[in-house]
């Protein structure tokens, strides 16, 4: 059947970039510990379920209306959180910040423009690129995944691409950039027009003291941030990502969003959210405890956590990092495999979870016999 | 300010094809009779609101979870609803059918290729073209914007374009085409593997007796039907548009649909009206019985209302459509300018908004003076 189908799909008149793709997408499997995709894993607070319960029904009222084309309360609440000055006219948001990435393309990138990243990084990047029609140049970094300042001003200077994609914290290394990096990347694309996008969407994850790209938003107009409720406000299943960037880019991407793209449900949702900020991000610290917890306990395990700035930690020193996995999901834990060779990414969960997740880990490294060891 | 903002908007890296363009989007007036865009301006019954409310509450519990990426249980309502033998494997949705229209020109259309639409038609079409880089060719109608199955398939046979749009009943006209023209059509773009979308967004208000373009998919894997429960559910905040076709078609779309571009919210907004479908298409006959009787008083106050098969009315015969347009915001109804010469186009809302436009319609026409006549 399966075969059938696919034999059917390739008879259709597909654009030719898309022949042979299978659809992305982390398995989603039915296991008890979800470690997989980075999700928030603590339930909303029970305050926050009220508030998108009373808001939601308010705005069903109207659902036979159009929403507000311009989620005017939803903008000037983002612009709120997120301080720095920052007006509603700052703030542009989508389904999901994959939506405003693709936006972004669609109005900066296209036929015969490039969008560079430096992989390993977010694997929507190229994907988004391709839907987009823009090309995709996959920039370098050091053996340890990091990135300085000096090495990405020269390789945007050289490539002279039409946007780059700098994700801090790095998804799926964890570790966040330096705002130098930053600042010479959006200097490097200066005689290139370069639109310099800094993906925040793990920055409320990040190490106190950890700076935001939004403080180097005053003049520079080809610099966006984008952030999400996916992970801090664990609303994954909201689907509501943004950015903060200049006026006139938000005016661009009104050239190219789909009329009324952000539904009243979502709008009412985010809104409602937006409203307790405080009760959602204490299980943030929760969380970065946790997270500081794994990168210590894999250390003691002898494996190799990178630093982490987010709400999950990404290792290597596994010599058979599938029989890892397939061990953890056996024991009803699942992880990433991110598809770098002796690495395995997993997401920081409650205590509970993280307890599960790392003994079973040790249980694997230290007394799986010869497919399950630690290099 | 406005002006300066243009001006910092042109100096960004804008792709060639958006410059100088304005965004899409009928006005948004605060008056108290829309009927400009074509909503159900019947409020949603209390038993829907009700049940859309509990289901988000339910759905709400898990909103930090990732929604169901393949929003099984909506893609089968929604097969149930459609019937004619579809499952849920024919069905596949996103956020307002302008986001399932721009997926299938992600997956078929795009730089080099081609997609028709027949003019004065859904504004939208041209625009998913450009966000896309197809190109748009615009076929041509009959004087009185009709389409015969003939001419139809001459044009496509012609220009063998990649897609083809065919908007059933005809946005902004309102009529129906016939089943002819869609088996026309489809044959003649057998040659140039056309896909061959028909647009039925208002089908729920067609004349008793009209057939859907359902009944030709067995056997007809280049043809999608498009459909949204903007209109007849009365759902347009909630933003659910959806198709059914071949399963081959759906799977084309994964791979360009954005991962989880479906919220849990906005699923659990859909599943519920789903539940309740007798309520909800209860008003739908309402409103077809006051959309003929604008029909009937237009035709009577002399002017030239087409055949409608949806929730508006598309009439010419007006001299100066601009001060009749004028004179219906000044008391308090908005309806839409569509830019066709001599023509209106108005919504038909409920009894009581139809007769406020009515009546006010029939003063101008008879009262205004110079500048408001008949021809």
């Amino acid at each position: 059947m399966v075969s059938d189908l696919l034999e059917r799909l390739s008879r259709l008149p597909l654009r030719d970039n898309l022949r042979g793709l299978e659809p992305y997408g982390a398995p989603q499997l039915d296991v008890p510990i979800l470690l997989n995709v980075n999700e928030n894993t603590h339930p909303l607070p029970a305050e926050v379920h009220q508030a998108i319960v009373a808001e939601v029904s308010a705005a069903a009222m109207g659902l036979n209306r159009y929403p507000d084309r311009e989620f005017t309360e939803l903008r000037e609440r983002l612009a709120g959180y997120l301080g720095h000055g920052l007006q509603a006219e700052n703030i542009w948001a989508g389904n999901g910040s994959n939506e405003v990435l693709q936006q972004i393309l669609q109005a900066f990138g296209g036929p015969g423009r490039t969008v560079m990243g430096f992989p390993p990084t977010y694997s929507m990047y190229p994907l988004l690129a391709s839907g987009t029609d823009t090309a995709y140049l996959a920039g370098v970094r050091s053996a340890d995944f990091g990135l300085t300042a000096d090495d990405a001003a020269r390789q945007v200077r050289e490539q002279a691409p039409n946007l780059v994609f700098l994700c801090s914290p790095n998804n799926p290394t964890g570790t966040a950039l330096g705002l130098d990096v930053v600042e010479a990347v959006y200097a490097a694309g200066e005689a290139s027009s370069t639109i310099v996008i800094v993906d925040e969407a793990y920055a409320e994850f990040a190490h106190t003291g950890t700076p935001s790209a939004l403080s180097l938003l005053p003049g520079r107009e080809r610099l966006i941030v984008s952030r999400t409720m996916s992970k801090a406000f664990a609303l994954a299943g909201a689907r509501l990502g943004y950015l903060a960037a200049a006026p006139e880019v938000c005016d661009a991407l009104r050239l190219v969003r789909l009329p009324y793209h952000l539904s009243a449900v979502t709008q009412a949702t985010a809104n409602a959210a937006l409203k307790h900020v405080g009760a959602l991000l204490a299980n943030v610290e929760d969380i970065k405890g946790q997270r500081d917890r794994i990168v210590e306990e894999l250390t003691r395990m002898g494996l190799k956590p990178a630093a982490s700035d987010s709400n999950f930690v990404f290792f290597g020193g596994l010599e058979d990092p599938r029989r890892i996995w397939q061990g953890l999901l056996e024991a009803g834990v699942l992880v990433r495999d991110v598809g770098i060779p002796g690495h395995l990414r997993v997401t920081a969960g409650t205590e509970a979870e993280t307890t599960a997740f790392l003994v079973r880990l040790e249980e694997l490294l230290t007394g799986g016999g010869a497919t399950a060891g630690r290099s």
